[in-house]
């Protein structure tokens, strides 16, 4: 889907009067990199909506859409047609494409695949497991044979990592007074690839903990992202003499490669391969809430807000 | 060259009597890594030597070496030939082969080819650059069309890095009180490449003014080395956003691939395309000081010591 030099009026609806799901936790991610809040106008993010009016050749009413530049309002005017995505498989839930088939989905596929050339048997750790994308990644390398441990914020998380995701080990990190010690107790042979969704002390203490051509896939860093002064990093030298590949990624750049997830991803939710845990907040109004629980892990799996119910 | 198991008693000298070189930058880069210091033991470096006596049939009397873990001595004995290179071209001065034409080069040439992904045009930024590999990194990526500019630590060596390595720009690190504001003035539209010799506020500034999918490699930190709590990094998140790639290698995961990197230096040495310095400390003697000067920069070029004349 290109952008179109036509005029453009496809309005759509985050579902209102349907079903309406906006995804912020990507505003989030973004925040400081290439989203924009304009003041007086609605934040802008990830959602999943219906088609109520088209003056595009590709879209026409009734198209169900996922995509990024819609705003945290009931109905939205997308200018932007090249920012969404058409939804063709409507036998799983419409909110997973706000995640696991969305870009949390795509983010972790091509994260893990692309950026931490994975191989079988190694080891794998991953921060922010139970998030959208942390829980997909984790069940990416246990499916590829890999040992993952990842860690949350909570006890809470920490079982579903264990008991839901098939992690092979977790541990809360607000629990741990020293986490180079914490990850010494998981990986006592060091670890192969680091999913990297936090940042900060966390990256500080992987580094001590990798082995010799580890790869870090650095996603995101939320712990950092409101912080006035970013906490410091001291270990990289071992960057150097580890042979350690440490790669920042954004998503955008796989969405061409959309089809290529999808072809992957079905089967693994049809068959029960994968499963995917979201927190669901009701109505727009909870938004705001919701949004600032990000940033102190309130939420349990991807954190979506039901604008309407279908 | 691998190991052997007969018995080896291959002694070679480091040019004693006849021309002795001894290397220690790469004593210095890897000295908290994979070298070790034994108390009562001559330190362990890079050297190039002349077999005197040897009992491993790919050795014998007179062949010229070059290789690492050859004390800091007149006379020794080398128990480990698969740390050898035996020296087959000759019409190039001997003490190269602990740089340009050894451990160094390779460095140089791999270090810029394979870990920074180099292309015709892009910005290259060196640190340390009138040193044995930065000096190198330069004029390769000078030969490859890139725009390039190195930081060194005196007016004598930035001189040095525009009159007789062709860098199109070069500056003073110890004249600038602000490294981002220096990095601006050289590179306003950011850099593609960084050649990562020096670690800590120099890593922290450049990642500011890295450019989208920009690549660092990381081949030595030095300024890191000697202190007792490494300098912080605040800027990591910058990897992040802009897709950067920070990866750490060492010189000898290349050592197979020696003979490609002579084919490619060799003629670029004759034909006068890439020149090198080197700073000759004279006598076994003066090996200390010229080592500790290396941690304040006082050599210029390449430090090597001459054990002994021809």
């Amino acid at each position: 889907m290109r952008t179109s030099f036509f005029n453009f009026f496809n309005k759509c609806i985050p579902m209102n009067q349907i079903v309406g799901w906006l995804d912020f936790i990507d505003y989030a991610c973004f925040s400081n990199s290439f989203c924009f809040v304009e003041i007086e106008q609605p934040i802008s993010g990830f959602a999943v909506a219906k088609v109520v009016d088209s003056g595009h050749p590709d879209f026409k009413k009734g198209d169900l859409v996922w995509g990024r530049r819609v705003g945290w309002e009931e109905y939205s005017l997308v200018t932007t047609p090249e920012c969404l995505f058409k939804i063709h498989h409507t036998d799983v839930p419409l909110s997973y494409y706000t995640g696991i088939l969305g870009m949390p989905g795509i983010t972790a596929y091509f994260g893990f695949y692309d950026i931490c050339s994975p191989k079988k048997g190694e080891r794998v750790y991953v921060s922010a497991a139970s998030g959208a994308v942390g829980q997909l990644v984790g069940q990416i390398a246990k499916l590829m044979g890999c040992y993952v441990v990842g860690s949350a914020g909570s006890k809470e998380k920490v079982e579903l990592l264990k008991s839901k995701f098939g992690f092979d080990d977790a541990f809360n990190y607000k629990e741990e007074h020293d986490f180079d010690v914490a990850l010494k107790r998981y990986f006592p042979e060091g670890i192969d690839i680091y999913f990297e969704n936090v940042g900060g002390k966390m990256l500080d203490a992987v580094l001590l903990n990798m082995r010799f051509r580890g790869r870090i896939a650095a996603c995101g860093m939320i712990s950092q992202y409101n912080l006035h002064q970013p906490e410091t990093i001291q270990n990289l030298t071992n960057i150097v003499y580890k042979r350690i590949r440490l790669e920042g990624f954004v998503v955008v750049d796989y969405f061409d490669q959309y089809s290529k997830f999808l072809d992957f991803i079905l089967p693994c939710i049809r068959e029960g391969k994968i499963v995917y845990v979201e927190d669901i907040a009701e109505g727009l109004e909870s938004g705001p809430a919701a949004l600032i629980g990000l940033f102190s892990g309130r939420n349990i799996g991807k954190q979506v807000v039901k604008v309407t119910d279908e």
